[in-house]
């Protein structure tokens, strides 16, 4: 999978994607990620990429012309391999749809996609009306640009691709995935401040722990985020423990 | 202000918040940004933080001890200060409550916040259940560590801080500070790709300019967010602009 990021600060997004699980993904080839700096676009000498927007306000907007040239020669590239290619382009914006797990399984299935990142007070719409195909917000709050919620999606999109992950089995047991969040883990000592390790997780009883951890995980979701439970697909014995949560 | 992360990846966070606003408000000594490895706090020659969870499953899991140690080391540093100082402690997870434009206002009142960033299968449950006091979830989606949520969380809550961003007003119009979604914007030149600038923007009428503003805010937010509406505060005026879109 092939993400292009069109941005004034190219630099911020690779450095926070280099490293660790991300990094080690694209250096073993399962992902490539290139950061587009649009002002090497603009079309003037003076590189400015930014003016007053009309009608008065706060701060500047991004003009047009230098996104659209940004977004034209990344586009030319893609159709170079693939001349059918018809690339997603997602603004970040909070004007989008809120990001979830089940729109990063979606976009985990494309070839390449492009990611514009707004920066100061946005980007002349005209533009994005021409060249944007998604909406996307990372949730319901006002960030400085559009760089983070791109490494947001990026993070989350790439460990759905086979291979990034150095175990499959890894992503499937997360959270949200089946709606309900993670259980409890423990590692090494067996006593740490006089706090130790649930009996059952030591007792080598495979049945009994998944047991266990599949009724924390009901536990965990009833109490911090009951709205996941009504997606969830619970059995009888859910319920059962469900109620039991309740009850008491 | 001062944000202190506890990671694994100090390089990647500072990297990725010290390019635009952040960077210059922290230049201009408004914010502090401290990033502490944990693996400095390691207590064994091998420098390892991680060890398998008991009870078996694929990945890895960050240990109780060198967690603790790094957070003791940030605590103490925060009371030579001000031996008062009770620092929140946030653990960027699933688990936790969905991240608001609210809770970055509440935030923005703290001296000191410090945030412990999981990486790989998490941390061991006991250490968060003794220093953890905050627990954060950026949205619906796993991410392969907390470093990327810690970052959103620090540029949303830094730029509400007064002296942040250059114009204070600019954080005032800003999408989800009303419950209004952002109106479009637009820049030099007049007509770009055959599409005018909406003239009224032109007009010089500013009471007509604020109208126009705020119905396409209306507009916008009924289209993409009408779940915002509910908690929007809407004049007898409003009610009547979104009348005539729900008719349309």
């Amino acid at each position: 999978m092939h993400f292009y990021i069109l941005t004034l600060f190219p630099d911020m997004v690779m450095n926070g994607l280099t490293d660790s699980i991300i990094g080690r993904a694209m250096k073993n080839g399962y992902l490539k990620i290139e950061a587009v700096n649009i002002r090497d676009y603009a079309f003037n000498k003076h590189q400015s990429v930014d003016d007053y927007p009309y009608g008065g306000g706060a701060g500047m907007l991004m003009q047009a012309e230098p996104v659209y040239q940004a977004y034209s020669a990344v586009l030319e590239k893609i159709k170079s391999e693939n001349p059918e290619a018809q690339p997603r382009v997602v603004y970040l914006s909070p004007q989008g749809g809120t990001f979830s797990q089940e729109m990063a399984e979606d976009y985990a299935k494309e070839e390449d996609v492009i990611l514009l990142c707004g920066h100061y007070e946005g980007i002349d719409e005209r533009v994005l009306e021409e060249i944007v195909t998604d909406y996307v917000s990372i949730g319901d709050y006002v960030l400085t640009g559009g760089e983070l919620p791109a490494m947001v999606m990026i993070d989350t999109i790439s460990r759905l691709i086979p291979g990034v992950l150095h175990n499959d089995v890894s992503a499937e047991f997360d959270s949200f995935q089946d709606n309900l969040l993670e259980y409890p883990q423990y590692s090494r000592p067996e006593e740490w401040h006089g706090k130790k390790v649930p009996e059952v997780l030591m007792s080598g009883h495979h049945a009994n722990i998944e047991k266990w951890r599949h009724e924390q995980s009901l536990i965990r979701t009833a109490k911090n985020r009951p709205d996941l439970l009504e997606k969830a697909e619970l059995t009888e014995n859910d319920k059962k423990v469900l109620e039991t949560i309740y009850k008491v």
